[in-house]
């Protein structure tokens, strides 16, 4: 395939992913592991996804100075110039909004995807032919989201409520208009959007000019858009450390669903393109255990010591992830998470609880474990 | 407290205890184990109980020749002349038998009391008064039990059914004489023996004078007598080893209830003395648990590394044993034994079927993991 000529990739790593304990650290966070076993990690596997859209040298990764010695460790293809290291957490926007700032002066106006780095997504094809249609209608001016076809009424993600098709646009699908996100439900609105058929997964996957981006910002978080404009104006010279260090603490920590997404989409500017592929935020354990594949015994696995057996007994839908031989007996969706330094116990039903873990050991003053 | 000048204690030292698996191994059974975290194994913990009322002279541990280099090293008390050693195992019968008829022919008639290696017994003073209760009764001529008063309609255990109060002796209560033992119950006729109030549990202690128990077997399994009292003439002999390597294959498999306790209650010669005592013997996970204090959050573990956080979220009840920090979040009574080798998952409810945990490693040809 050929890569989108005008596209650079923006992938914002960031977040603890807490859920994911004992596996993911404040100093492992998620996209840096292999949490599928598969020999790489959700950051590499991002890129994976994105080089045949975009080649080694149109994407950017925006992450903290703690991890930037990982990331380009782990990321070798990606150029030391497109390493985006922020001093400290100010959020998404911030974030995506100084990579498509730093693009613009390097490159003119020019399209920008935005993709977490620790999400899977299997179905590589259908995910290209996604960010090829959004491509489109972004580039028709829209802020353009991938919205992901719900398999279920989840209530672990936010929803995106699309409305009208857009213009028909050269090369692409019938976009929609955006009529509004949604926070994530509660069960029974969950299985209300499912049924009304004009709903999708909020991915967090934005498609726009750069220009339409950093035009929109700078009209609703005016300050913000300066402060990163005078940063990405200093980024490749030699004031980068000086104006980084006195500009990027004053920046507003705002989410770009909040900043951007949803006044814009109030106002019709965001579009929605289908994205009919399976996709995860790999959120906990639950859901990265419905990533794995039954053994023979309907046992789901991880482990580097693949070898060791694992023996459910009155035990169905078990995930385990241990370096050596484990049995689960009477539990149902056991999930089992055997570190060298920790192990957790728990089912899918509570695997959001996992989080509770990690508060509980910072309670008790074991910042050491988490 | 004084000894008992009569009393020699036999200790079979056998059973492999699989329900304790992954702590428990063929190699490691039970009785070998410190499965309680006291930093005494059951066998120890049973010396000890036993030191106060025979003194280090007067207790014989009868066990497989596979345990008794490990047997003769926890109990370094034990005199290599009161270690009996079984080519194979030929079940209780005969171990017992043996012990006591090697017992008769170097000291003459004396009492012999015998006890399982891997039980617990916290209550040592109740233990102490009931074995000098039993002795009294002993000499009097019975086969005498301790029947352990109930705690609760448990059906892990067999029962003793008691009758009219025997004779007064001197020094001794009101022992009753046995009208029958009674195999594992249902859960209803539990409930219905414990109403009765005439029940106790049986946990296989028996009291007798050498002649009496000999002289039970010589009528009841004439040959079974006959080839004990064959190697017990060649034991502290140089023919040893020859008479017991032809002897020993030939001797009956019969447990000590059915070869005696059973037929000899039947026609009114076996006694019971109540056992006011707690007692367990260990033979699950479950069982385990409750004989380990809880934390302040409720969490009951054992532990070589007790300084391990061990959180548990929405967990009531739960049970850790492992070296390293443990979350169980979401289970109920979940029971999570890490070795260095294997780790176990289950629930209180469970239990029992750890178990076929060890049949399906067996029948995975990982005879290793056993």
């Amino acid at each position: 395939m050929t890569p989108i000529d005008d596209l650079y990739a923006i992938v914002p790593a960031g977040g603890a992913g807490t859920r994911l304990w004992p596996l993911s650290r404040r100093s492992r966070p998620k996209f840096l592991l292999d949490v599928l076993g598969t020999g790489r990690t959700l950051l590499q596997g991002t890129l994976d996804r994105l080089l045949p859209l975009t080649g080694p040298d149109r994407v950017v990764v925006v992450t903290g100075t703690a991890h930037a010695a990982a990331v380009a460790e782990q990321l070798p293809e990606v150029g030391v110039a497109n390493l985006v290291a922020e001093p400290s957490p100010r959020d998404s926007m911030a974030a995506i909004g100084l990579a498509a700032a730093i693009l613009e002066r390097r490159h003119g106006s020019v399209l920008v995807a935005s993709f977490a780095a620790d999400h899977v997504v299997p179905d590589v094809e259908g995910f290209h032919t996604a960010v090829r249609h959004a491509a489109v209608a972004a580039r028709a001016g829209y802020v353009t989201t991938i919205g992901i076809t719900p398999t279920a009424p989840s209530t672990a993600f936010g929803y995106i409520r699309s409305g009208a098709p857009l213009e028909p646009t050269e090369g692409g699908p019938t976009a929609r208009a955006v009529v509004e996100f949604v926070e994530k439900p509660d069960a029974e609105t969950a299985a209300g959007y499912l049924a009304s058929g004009d709903v999708a997964w909020n991915a967090g996957m934005f498609v726009a000019r750069t220009d339409v981006l950093l035009g929109h910002l700078e009209r609703l978080q005016p300050p913000l858009a300066a402060g990163l404009r005078e940063i990405a104006a200093a980024w490749d010279t030699a004031e980068r450390e000086e104006v980084l260090g006195r500009v990027w603490p004053t920046l507003t920590r705002i989410a770009i669903d909040h900043a951007i997404a949803e006044p814009v989409a109030a106002t019709g500017g965001v579009a929605v393109v289908p994205g009919a592929f399976t996709w995860d935020d790999v959120g906990d354990w639950a859901s990265l255990a419905t990533l794995v594949s039954p053994d023979g015994d309907g046992v789901r696995r991880v482990s580097a010591g693949g070898a060791s057996p694992v023996v459910a007994i009155d035990a169905p839908g078990a995930f385990v992830s241990a370096d050596r031989p484990v049995a689960v007996v009477g539990l149902r969706d056991a999930v089992v998470v055997l570190t060298p330094d920790a192990l957790l116990v728990t089912d899918a039903a509570h695997a959001q609880q996992v989080k509770a873990v990690v508060d509980e050991l910072l309670a008790r003053d074991r910042s050491d474990l988490v």
